[in-house]
Order: structure tokens, then sequence, then C-alpha cells
């Protein structure tokens, strides 16, 4: 029951009302692995480093069940920087600086010991990087989700179309699901998106929650209220982990255990905004993780037989 | 188990992308009774109109259970006008007129038989005149709601930290419990604004659902993902009235039937946006409404044991 999880292993400067860092571990991968490691071994990590990233981080992420095989380091090249400004309302931000640096290089090769992997998950590239991975899988898997943005609608739409495809579950914000579809309202985006491949389509809306879609079903799974977003770097990545890591444990596909996997990723995305970059996500415990479910299961329960 | 409802009933001209209408009846007190009178009969109106206000939407709220005793007709003048203009985004929107005309002779005398309700929503107005019909109770009535707008916050901000301490419940929106706190997190809003009185508070998200808090304790009801939102002005007084009729109903006034009363609410609301003003509210069965409801419990409902 293993799951790939292809993206950016990186770093990043986070400025945030609550402090600043120059440099912290970051990328869709890094986010992924450390969310999704909590509920299933091994995660079948696929990216790309320079030089200068951390051997200590990397063994982070060994000792947590995460293979490596598929980590490239290019030795003469510097790691996927990027820097972004966040402001009082997190759910927008600036990007100061993206040096792609090995980015650029980046043409994923599956290991062997990949190729037979049940569950895969694509972190946020090129579409035709996202393809490339599908296409070295020996058997289709049996999900494979994938994140995208706006950047690739403008830049590469053709090739976006054909892997959205080839995938199941297709995981974006609220405003890149309004560009993709050309509708504003969320119900007849999620209609028309799901036409174009997808057959459950995530829409992740920040603090204010996150939508489950699914042929006429839909489900609503909140963020927690919190006294201070730290930073929401990553969150996105690490609901994506959470989400997958809990399907790739119970290897259950239907709609009622999205629903679960939903409300597992926005707990452990709820973690990662409360400090910089992965550092929450490093600390917490199995219990902390079942503690901050029950919150959320407070959080939406209602008693409907008064009605 | 009557239900007074105190506010305006007016006269709207409305513009949204989806139309327009120049004149459609209107006024907090107007929305809450057609919300509330699903659920609640007596609802006793305390309002003030105009010469020009329609007999056949006084009797139309009769039929539904609401006395109108409480409610004031000034003959040689018109009743409340506001009008304003929604953008795609419906969570914001222009004020472009707003006639007080009666409103500004509104001063609530409420009829005898009134005076031992058990359920009071006070819509917005000036804290003063809140206050006011506070101060005619003969007993304490069980649980007193309001609401409130920044306007009051700006220009008669110690008279309304003096009805704070007077309400149990005060429902305002996620701007306004920003700025009576002045806090940006809504967890810490929140906490600031229940040490002004209430001890009670539903913060009021729109499109993005709504927070009940109370002590240490916190819910979150979404809003119900539809195609269109068509028109939502009276939404928020809607909201209130399902809410206040459903905790009239039960006479429960526990945190745990709040939250049910929450849903009621936001299926109210729901409904009510699917129509130029209370249009839709007028139509609607308790088949419905029903319905309407099991879809919410389908929306947040998932099955936690699997975790």
């Amino acid at each position: 029951m293993s799951l790939i999880a292809v993206g950016t292993m990186a770093f990043d400067a986070i400025e945030t009302p609550f402090g600043k860092v120059n440099q912290i571990v970051g990328g869709s991968a890094t986010y992924v692995a450390y969310a999704a490691s909590n509920f299933v071994k091994p995660i079948q990590q696929v990216s790309i480093v320079g030089y200068d990233f951390p051997q200590e981080e990397m063994e982070s992420l060994s000792k947590r069940g995460v293979q490596l095989d598929g980590v490239v380091t290019v030795p003469d090249k510097k790691s996927f920087f990027w820097s972004g400004r966040y402001h009082m309302d997190m759910n927008s931000r600036d990007t100061l600086v993206t040096d792609l640096n090995v980015l650029l290089d980046f043409d994923p090769v599956l290991p062997e010991s990949y190729r037979d992997a049940e569950f895969v998950m694509l972190g946020n590239l090129h579409p035709s990087i996202q393809k490339k991975v599908i296409e070295q899988m020996k058997a289709r898997p049996k999900l494979i989700a994938m994140d995208t943005m706006n950047f690739w609608m403008e830049s590469a739409m053709p090739e976006l179309e054909e892997v959205l495809k080839m995938v199941d579950v297709l995981m974006i914000n609220d405003s890149e699901a309004r560009q993709l579809s050309a509708q504003f309202s969320l119900v007849k985006a999620a209609k028309a998106i799901m036409q174009m491949g997808p057959k459950y389509l995530i829409i992740k809306k920040g603090e204010h929650g996150a939508l489950l879609f699914h042929e006429d079903k839909v489900f609503f799974a909140p963020a927690l209220p919190l006294e201070d977003v730290f930073d929401p770097t990553g969150a996105g990545d690490t609901f994506a982990g959470g989400f997958m890591g809990h399907i790739a444990r119970t290897k259950d596909i239907s709609f009622e255990n999205m629903k679960t996997a939903i409300i597992v990723g926005s707990a452990m995305a709820s973690f990662c905004v409360e400090k910089f970059g992965p550092d929450r996500l490093k600390e917490i415990t199995a219990a902390d993780i079942h503690s901050r479910i029950e919150q959320f299961v407070n959080l939406v329960n209602f008693d409907i037989e008064l009605v």
C-alpha cells in the first residue's frame, strides 16, 4: 500500500505578520511526505534537489518511512527556492522570488521499486511532468490525485487537459477552480471540471475549508478556527498528504471514505499553519492527530433528531 | 412560547448580476418573521411602516401567525427604503440609497400581550432602541438575541456596549466581529466579544458559513453550496429567524440545541438567496425545509470510526 509523492523539495523564505524566516525547508513533496507518513509507509518520494539540500532533512524523512530512491541530487546546482510574503488575510500572498534552479532539470524517472504503487500524489508541476510519471506506472494505480495552479492554465492548458483525463482526484483552490472552468459559482465550476476528467474534485478554500465534489454529491469540511494562522505555507500540500495518507492506509476509495480523508487532511493542515514551514509537522504525535480530529468532530457534529 | 421580532419592515431596490427589482418588500423583521413562522407561533412583530406598506403583505404575515399589534403605521410618511447593488462576490455590496423615512420616528412600545414573551430577536437598529425593548419586558426572557452593524460601532458605541451586556446571543458578520473586537483572528475576536456581555456569539460568514462560540466551545455550519446565489438580501435576518424559530419551538437554549438551530438558520438562509427578496420564503413548505436540512446533514456528516 505504498504512496508515490511527486513534487518539489525546496527552500522557502517566508514573511508573515508574525515573523520571518530566511531559509526553511519546503516544497510540495516535503509537506506531502511529512503529513502522509503519519498514516502509511513507505512513501515513495520523487523529486530533485541541489547540493545545498540538508542531509539531516533526508535522514529525518527516511526515518519516517520515506523512500528517497526517486530523489535526484544535482551536485552543481542549488535547490528550488521560493520567497513570499503574507498579510493578515492569509488567503492571499505575494511571491517575491522564484529561483527554479534544479527544477529546470526535473525529468522524473521512477525507480523500478516504485512502479507498482497503488496510490499516487502528483504535486503542482508542469502537467507534462505529471503525465510522464503516470506513464511510467506498470498498472493503473488505484487512485491518482493531482494538484495544479493558475500558471499552468495560462501557459500549458493543452498539456493540463491531457493529464486531467488521466487522474481521479484534482485538488485546486477556489480561484483556480473558477479560472479552470470559467464559472464563478463553485457548484457550476465543479460540474464543468469533472467533465474534463477527474471524477473527484476537491476545492480548497484556505481558512474557509474545503469542498469535495463527486457526481451530484458534495461534502464540506471546515478549517479549524485557530487563534493565529502563523504561516500557511505548505498547508495545501499537507492537506493532500493527510488525504492521500488516509486513503492509502485504508485502501478504500469510496466517496464516504474520501470524506473522512478530507477531515484527516484538514486536521493535518491545521497543524501545518501553527509554525513556520514543516516545523510543527515534525513534532506532532499520533495522539495529537487523534485529538485534533476529535476537535473536527465537535466542530461540525450536530443532533438532527430534534428537527 | 412566543417570539418577539423587532426590526424594520421596508422596501428594497436590489440589483444583482442576475437581475434587478425596483421595489420589493424587505426589512429585518420581515425576514425574521417569514423564517421563524415555519417553526413557532405567534411571532410578535415590532416595527414601523409608512402609508405605502402593502396591506397584502400584512395579511400574508398575519396568516402565518405573525401578530402585528406592535407594528405602527405612520399615515403621512413613507416606509424605510434601501437600495443596493451586489457584484459576483455576493459577500460585499454597495448601498446606493438609504431613505430612513418612518424609521426616524421608531420608538417601539410593546403591546401588553407581548411583554411576557420568552424569546426576543432584536434586529439591527440603534442600540438604544434595542435596549428600550428589553426594558419593557415583564420578566427576563429565556433568550435574547441581537444583530448590530459597523455603523453603530462607529456612532453609538457606548449605547452598544450597554445593550451587549443585556443580551444572550450576538449575531454579526466576520468584518463586524473584527471591528468590534479590534482582533483579526475570529477566535480571538470571539473571546473579546464574549467578555463584552453575550454568552453566545454567532459570526456569519455569508457563503463561507457561520461559527457559534460559547465559552471555549465552537461549532461551525457551512452555507449550502448553491449553483447561484441569486440575491443575498435578507439572508442574515432569515438565518436569525430560523435560528430563533427553532429555539423558541424547542424551548431548549443549550449549546447542543443551538448547533441544530444554526443548521436550521443556515437552511432557511439557503432558500432566501434563491429568489429576490423574501419571495422564496413565501413559497416553501415544511417538506422543502426538511429536505434542505437533510442536505446539510449529508454535506457535513462523515464517518470517524475509520480513523
